[in-house]
């Protein structure tokens, strides 16, 4: 990315007035330009959060960098809050004396890439008939190339501005949060005047692929004692293509939501009568449930693991020493107050790792007895607010696969290789293809870390050494690290190119600091272990969603709960079809068999709708033969085997935990 | 038993005055008179809680049944009350200016088979070394076969007694708790009078075998608030034999207790930040768990049960629709309070049903749906006063290894017949026998359940059919079930011979109404099916403390958490031991090594205190011919096999889960 230094501008800015960035970048490279939607702003060669307009002249010690397509998130974010103006511009045109909320960009939420919440006169509403006509506005100034222009002014005249522009809820913003120089935008050509710090992109025409979604209810700041407002959901990208993808992977995604799947596979649901974020796994879901349990236990006892078991309710003392308590506060369950001692109270546990820390800290460890390597399945219980709970992905009550590992220091290397190793066998077992990202400290400023230079540049250097010895690919995030100490971070891809964080591995010098956890070195000496955070799926809950919608409900052999599903074509051949049903059963398998009086269409089409991997068809040819006419929920037929062939190829896809049959 | 009518009496005492019950027992059976230690009191053929003395005179109606030491427990505690009025008359006889607390008998306590609390004047204290003292002097007045003597008068009158004894916490007695009439109770030629219901035994010569155990800390009432006492506990039996065989199985439970063997063998812990009532699982404790989990899971998925998984906590809605929130708030932990609206409640579970029934709504259920049959090992949260946890068996977090299901009636006796099988099947893996009862109404007054008559005797039918289809001994409980329906119990006896209630089959009419739950029939209509609650360990924490007193924590290998280990005679075949571990866990088996530099002897000692099932010894011979000599924890030397027949014989042990090796 060129850069071009401030120090430069004032000399040229003395020759001809002073130069913008778009200026500065166009005597850089004009192509580049063109590209730029917005500029990315260093001081004294330190970046800032938030970029600048291309209209913006650097001062004194700034430099700048174009912000392009290319530039990601970044330059998106400033694109889509640009097209959030466009869309109140239109609504402004088309809707005269409609009132303005906010109408802030989002990056990664599947509603879309922005939003505009609106308030409409008295008896007036959007409907969704209205998008079309909203978006054609929208096009059409696009098609004008109009500017974005930035005005400044002092807090007083922005005030009376959006007052006489009757935008109370602006007035009060302004109130609330401007500084003695206020910033508006406005798009030229159209009554849309907004309080924002912008940057915005110079002009409409750089809007090239647009799309309204949905409207929603909203109150103003989320607050249901606030007027009530109308949100209007869009988003834009860079080009058509982008655009034509994500609407694609949205109706993909909207099909495989794990929360229409569920109920329709029986695997999950929610109760009223319980609450919000509250799982109750089915049989279906918690068998699939137990048979990764199951997979997990033996690779982790294999691996030298040891599983421990832990209350999920604590005096809050527990908690009160590792931190919790104060610096989690939020996410904490209400506390309870003890009916002995009214000065205990018990909190549900947000977390295991302070319950693995007792257990550690049971008895004098050896640096002999190390590395102590601590798994549970520990369900833990967070307080999110009702509103923000989604499903599986988001819930209250979710089961880590937690692991928790106390070692030397120069263990530590060989324990992050064994968690490199053990993330890469699960994901694979599952088909997901994994980024690794490891998370440093700060270049130069570590103030804000706990624990000495000297544990921190050990630690990052056996994350690093790990990763290259075990021969990982990884992305290096700096002043990505907790302040507790630096990680490793593992994204899947699903099957529709969806990202999703899920394992990772994190070293920390702070609960063993708060704790006073030791060993006992071979200098006789005590010393404070390292303590490694691990988990491979994150959570049981999350990771359950994120499968339903990996696979549309279609588990792999090994997962299905219902392996084969054995159709008797008529009543004639029930017996024959439970003898199958049991033999198949006594060889392990998970079998089920339908010998309703129904036509065999309607058997295999409720099959398929189920997504069971195989039908077994049984009719007058097979039962002589002791055959079963195998149907592949995929392949769709595939011909009579003998029972015992089949029984062989289900042991065979299940013992190699096969993704497709 | 021999049984009088109240009709005879009254023939004969108008003869010769009104005659005692004693007086009516000799003129029946003078053997069975002189055994006798007091009366059972039948009223109109109904039989009274409460026992009579032998002094007692029938009135119309009455009828009376000796108590003599074959009749159990209801004699048993007759008896001990009496032997802590003996030690009350021993102490004020001994000690002067003693005060007397409340001194009950105890039936199934480790601590002892009575007590009585006493407060000493200022700076006087009962020393453990006055116990031998106070004995001598309760068998001075056994030997003086002195009468227990039971007087009646106003209660003006008794308060006036006791205060002038200077006894002012049984005045406070008195004043709450008696009527218009007061009884007590003396030992002739003792200074001691008790406000006491009795009964009695008629005189002190009845006392045959006693023995005073131990002193504790004490407070009026429980109270902390109000005076300090001094509890002496002590047991008494009707037969030296039978105390010393209390005293021999009281010392072997103490060798036993898990509360000890669970430190030494590293199995489980409790920590002070998380509070009293909640386990740590530690490594050891949790690989058997896991193992009993996995067993269990096997177990039941082959017999047709499904899992499922339930949250930790609920809005108290769920509990106020069940009746917990109404009939259990005693044992619900405090509620929390909602951070988003203070009309919501939550609670931590302290049962899994009304989530299982939840998931069971989730969908319309068909009679063909059914039996439904969810199992979970379901951590439940109840809260105990601290006092009264203790260690495994009284625990405030336990897992319940819950199921529930739900059948027609036509199915019942299956379901019923099922579950016996099974709990037959688990009890014979772990090694107990057992005992069953079968709990049912009252022969006549049905007035305090809940579910019609023909429910009740369709269900009584069921459990009776199921226990004599599957050809299962049982004792049957008049007046024991529940208000919501029958059930059967199990007991099991342990190695020393102590009896445990585990395993429970239950049947429940009142969730199922409460919760409105229903099956289509086959007559198209909505019915209530039948709900049972079934667990087979009880919970997995007090079955691990029993397992744990049961086998002395030597388990057996199945269970044992290291199964083998190699034990090199010195630090040259380290190397080997290597190898025949690695052989050894490749083959499935839990084994470790102790390469320590420490004599064999040493290494010996320690995995016989770790319990370790066997030692595999490795010396020159052994190193050279690949084999190991191997040491049974129990048998001791077994010669030298080959490392590959040592793993065949562990995996036959393994596989049978073989008791003894």
């Amino acid at each position: 990315m060129s850069e071009i230094q401030n120090q430069s501008n004032q000399a040229v800015s003395s020759e001809s007035g002073p130069l913008s960035a778009f200026d500065l970048f166009k005597r850089q490279d004009r192509e580049v330009a063109k590209k730029a939607i917005a500029a990315r702003l260093l001081r004294n060669g330190v970046k800032q959060e938030d970029p600048v307009d291309l209209s913006y002249v650097p001062k004194e010690g700034e430099t700048l960098e174009p912000l392009t397509p290319e530039s990601g998130n970044e330059a998106l974010e400033v694109y889509r809050h640009s097209t959030a103006h466009l869309l109140a511009a239109a609504v402004l045109d088309l809707y005269p004396g409609t009132k303005l909320g906010i109408g802030p960009a989002l990056l990664d939420d599947p509603k879309g890439g922005f939003y505009y919440d609106f308030q409409r006169p008295e008896g007036e509403r959007f409907t969704p008939e209205d998008l079309p006509k909203i978006e054609k506005k929208m096009r059409d100034l696009i098609k004008r190339n109009l500017e974005y222009k930035r005005l400044e002014m002092p807090k007083a005249e922005a005030e009376k501005k959006f007052a006489e522009l009757g935008e109370p809820l602006k007035c009060e913003l302004i109130e609330e949060k401007a500084g003695a120089t206020v910033s508006c935008y406005t798009i030229e050509g159209t009554p849309f005047v907004d309080f924002c710090l912008g940057p915005h992109i110079p002009s409409t025409s750089k809007i090239k692929a647009i799309k309204l979604l949905s409207i929603a209810g909203a109150h103003w700041k989320g607050d249901e004692t606030r007027p009530q407002m109308q949100r209007i959901y869009g988003t834009s990208f860079f080009s058509q293509e982008e655009l034509d993808d994500w609407i694609k992977q949205k109706e993909e995604a909207e099909k495989r939501d794990h929360r229409r799947i569920g109920p329709e596979l029986d695997l999950f649901s929610f109760s009223d009568a319980i609450g919000p974020g509250l799982v109750l796994w089915h049989p279906n879901g918690a068998l699939i449930r137990k048979v990764i349990e199951q997979f997990l236990n033996d690779e982790l006892y294999r691996r030298g693991y040891s599983f421990v078991n832990t209350p999920h309710v604590t005096q809050s003392e527990l908690f009160r020493i590792s931190g919790h308590l104060e610096n989690y506060q939020e996410g904490l369950y209400p506390p309870m107050t003890d009916k002995e001692n009214e000065q205990i109270e018990y909190r549900m546990k947000p977390m295991n790792c302070p319950f693995h820390i007792q257990i550690y800290k049971s008895k004098q460890r050896s640096y002999r007895d190390l590395p102590q390597r601590y798994a549970e399945y520990g369900m833990v219980y967070r307080y999110e607010r009702s509103g923000v709970t989604h499903g599986l992905m988001r819930a209250r009550g979710f089961t880590q696969d937690d692991a928790h590992l106390f070692c030397t220091p120069e263990q530590l290397v060989g324990e992050v290789i064994a968690c490199l190793d053990l993330v890469d066998f699960v994901m694979k077992a599952f088909g997901f293809e994994y980024k690794a990202e490891l998370s440093v400290r700060h270049a130069t400023d570590h103030s804000k870390y706990l624990g000495s230079d000297e544990v921190w540049t050990m630690a990052e250097a056996a994350l690093t050494d790990g990763l290259n010895q075990y021969g990982l690919p990884y992305v290096r995030m700096e002043d990505e690290a907790a302040f507790y100490g630096p990680k490793i971070d593992f994204k899947v891809v699903d099957a529709i190119k969806r990202t999703w964080q899920l394992s990772t591995i994190q070293v920390d010098f702070n609960l063993p600091q708060r704790f006073g956890i030791e060993f006992i070195s071979s200098d006789n000496k005590p010393h404070q272990p390292i303590m490694v955070h691990r988990a491979i799926l994150g959570s049981f809950e999350r990771f359950f969603g994120i499968l339903i919608e990996h696979y549309a409900g279609a588990f792999p052999v090994w997962l299905a709960p219902v392996q084969a599903i054995v159709l008797p074509i008529s009543d004639k051949y029930n017996e024959q079809a439970q003898k199958v049903e049991a033999e198949l059963k006594a060889a392990g398998h998970r079998v089920a068999s339908d010998q309703r009086s129904e036509k065999i269409g309607a058997k295999i089409r409720d099959a398929q709708l189920k997504k069971i991997p195989f039908m077994l068809i049984i009719g007058e040819r097979e039962a002589e033969a002791g055959t079963v006419a195998v149907r592949d929920r995929v392949k769709g037929d595939q011909g009579a085997i003998p029972v015992a062939e089949f029984a062989a190829r289900l042991s065979e896809l299940n013992k190699t935990r096969a993704l497709t049959t």
